[in-house]
């Protein structure tokens, strides 16, 4: 039976969670892959996590060469995360002709084609199914099952984190401060949560999926990023009256050869195939020209959703010799962004209660050229109401400008948010 | 750039679709998978067919041979469906070497191992994407994004007849024999509708599905099956009382390596990922022991839809030169089923509107052992009321034996239902 040498950098969560799926599922692997995967090597410099696993410690350093000098391994697992030393490693580790398996989507969304030409130079392959909604099989289904597709949009939840947070607020009716701290408790969120809350860690996974959808590097610089933090339990309640649901969505759309790349909150419909994946769960939308609408729902983190997702690139990369390329990913960079893109929005106002507001405020909706979808009006205190719409479709920059002018309006004493509505 | 010849057996619906697909993304296959596809033979008795898709008509006909003894050949899709002539010139083919693309369930649950035995002398591949879900790569999921999983369960509606006859049922009140001539009307069920009413259909997925998720031979003959054809909108009505959905389920679990295989139609709570799967859409559920869940969601057929899925294959096989091989395929057949499986129940009965048969029937149901999770009365006429009850868990063979006695008490008019509930 073909055995494969296997290297692991880094026994953190995801690190851990592969080992021990690895070495639990080893027969199985060799019963129905007809391959026998060997753990040689790790780096770890916390040996205790070696021992509490079991592992050798001669089998443990904190030297890559190691796994480099190593003829017989021909896989090597990174869980470092972050940039470096994972970059430096990756690259001197596939210089070596070794594959690489990965589930650092921040790496790889900045560091993607150097990685490339650096596998392409040895015949090795580049593996990164965990690097987007943790085990779910996103990765392999846009490049492996839609290849008699244009992509024409993804919408996906990649991020547990902000989706914890919005289901538990819109589930409990609790404010975003005490949600995050509470988070924060359970080990959902980190003690500085902006990577995720902030929004980038959807953008990294984003700029990955889009690439691989469009077949053009979709860098994640070029993607518009808004985070969770504005939006608050207002907003949830009012959009419940609306039949609506608040997510962070990555978004993207090819939509005649122009690129649009998104992440925001935004309100999509209650019988959306997103709107009921919750808490920690993940669940990406892709509409292919042929195939039509699918949908990929799963745990997007965890140990051991996303050690199976490595496990299947590591079997993969061990059974095939051909490696898999992605021929675009050094040349063609999108460059045909669309920043005046379409959407629908919700809009909420603080405005004064009186006789001639509401007509005001649609009028120069309407003078903009705004249709106004639905409409909620309740009384507040101290001479105030507030408005809640939702708009027809109309485009970012038409709303804007239409937004500066409510502002500017004597009779509008806030805008309290706005957040788009994707249908 | 690498060419490789395809042959189409037959332009039917799927056929047709393959085919505008293979033409019309030609050129993007080309530039992102680096071969170039190119239809060489098809066999169609029907001419117009081909005319109507711009096919020269020197490149049809009806003899397998022509396909056989083309060298430049080496891909063959089969869109016939049933079991002859499909199967002797698709063992013809890979006899020739071959490989093979189809999605016809029927033949392929009846006779893969005759298909992957012949496949495996001469090296081709056999590959099935569109037999089970349609668009849904549900194939390419199991087998290689679950490598480092047991897969404890799968739940699918994989039937989009039946399940736009009970989503419509559900949604518009209207009664099963109204819906079904509606949906003959509409082209969404045959004018024989027994292969999907009664559940054939989603046997026959559900056998392809779990011989790969449990990785041993499922016979479609040990799948236990009920249709929907009993399932009255009264039940659609109650089980909306209790939160719960109808549709028609293909089932397997792995219960401690006896295998469970179930198609038949079955409450799930409201806020199931499954539940929302309406209409002519797909809905895959699986559960493996390190992944959780995931689950896999899309159009479950159509002209393009499934085609795409044809498409991925062909592109999948012309760009291996090493083809996939199912190594249980041909050597092991589950043994071990399990006729008493655990369930819910639930459970509609017409009974005597008196005093005491409440507590008569609770009586029945707490001697065998049956707890009762919720129940609804709704008062009848003529004396009589209706019961609805849903069950905590019990086995099946209890829940039997519970019937009968219900059956002969003298307070209970009519067993109006019984349907599975799966949470």
């Amino acid at each position: 039976m073909k055995k494969v040498g296997i290297a692991l950098l880094g026994l953190g969560v995801v690190g851990s969670g592969t080992y021990r799926i690895l070495e639990s599922k080893k027969e199985k692997i060799m019963r129905d892959f007809g391959v026998e995967l060997e753990v040689r090597h790790v780096l770890e410099k916390d040996t205790s996590k070696a021992v509490a696993l079991g592992i050798d410690l001669s089998k443990v350093s904190c030297d890559i060469e190691n796994v480099v000098k190593d003829d017989k391994i021909s896989v090597v697992a990174e869980f470092f995360g972050g940039i470096e030393p994972a970059r430096t490693f990756l690259l001197a580790v596939l210089k070596a002709g070794k594959s690489i398996v990965t589930s650092n989507k921040e790496l790889f969304s900045k560091h993607w084609p150097e990685l490339e030409a650096a596998a392409k130079e040895t015949g090795a392959g580049i593996y990164f199914e965990a690097s987007c909604g943790g085990g779910v099989p996103i990765i392999r289904a846009l490049h492996e099952s839609c290849q008699g597709n244009d992509i024409l949009e993804i919408k996906g939840i990649v991020n547990g984190t902000t989706n914890y947070i919005l289901s538990n607020m819109s589930e409990h009716g609790s404010d975003y401060a005490e949600t995050l701290k509470e988070a924060q408790k359970l080990g959902y969120a980190e003690a500085n949560p902006s990577a995720d809350v902030d929004g980038f860690d959807s953008t990294y996974k984003l700029s990955i999926l889009s690439s691989l959808a469009f077949n053009k590097r979709v860098p994640y610089t070029s993607i518009y990023r808004e985070g969770i933090s504005k939006v608050t339990i207002d907003d949830i309640k009012f959009g419940k009256e609306f039949g609506l649901t608040v997510k962070l969505l990555a978004i993207s759309k090819n939509v005649n050869g122009k690129i649009e790349a998104h992440v925001y909150p935004a309100f999509i419909p209650d019988d959306h195939p997103l709107a009921k994946v919750s808490g920690a769960f993940n669940g990406i939308y892709v509409v292919g020209d042929n195939v039509g609408e699918l949908m990929f729902y799963g745990k997007g983190a965890g140990d051991l959703p996303t050690g199976s997702a490595i496990v299947s690139d590591i079997v993969y990369a061990a059974t095939r010799a051909e490696h898999r390329r992605y021929p675009f990913i050094l040349e063609a960079e999108a460059q045909d962004f669309n920043d005046d893109f379409v959407s629908e929005y919700f809009l909420r106002l603080t405005v004064k209660d009186e006789t001639g507001v509401l007509s005001a405020i649609t009028g120069i909706l309407g003078k903009a050229g705004i249709s106004i979808d639905s409409m909620v009006q309740k009384a507040g205190s101290n001479g105030k109401a507030t408005l809640a719409f939702v708009t027809q479709k109309t485009t970012e920059l038409t709303f804007r400008k239409a937004l500066s002018e409510l502002e500017a309006a004597p009779c509008v004493t806030e805008i309290n948010s706005v957040i788009r509505v994707e249908k």
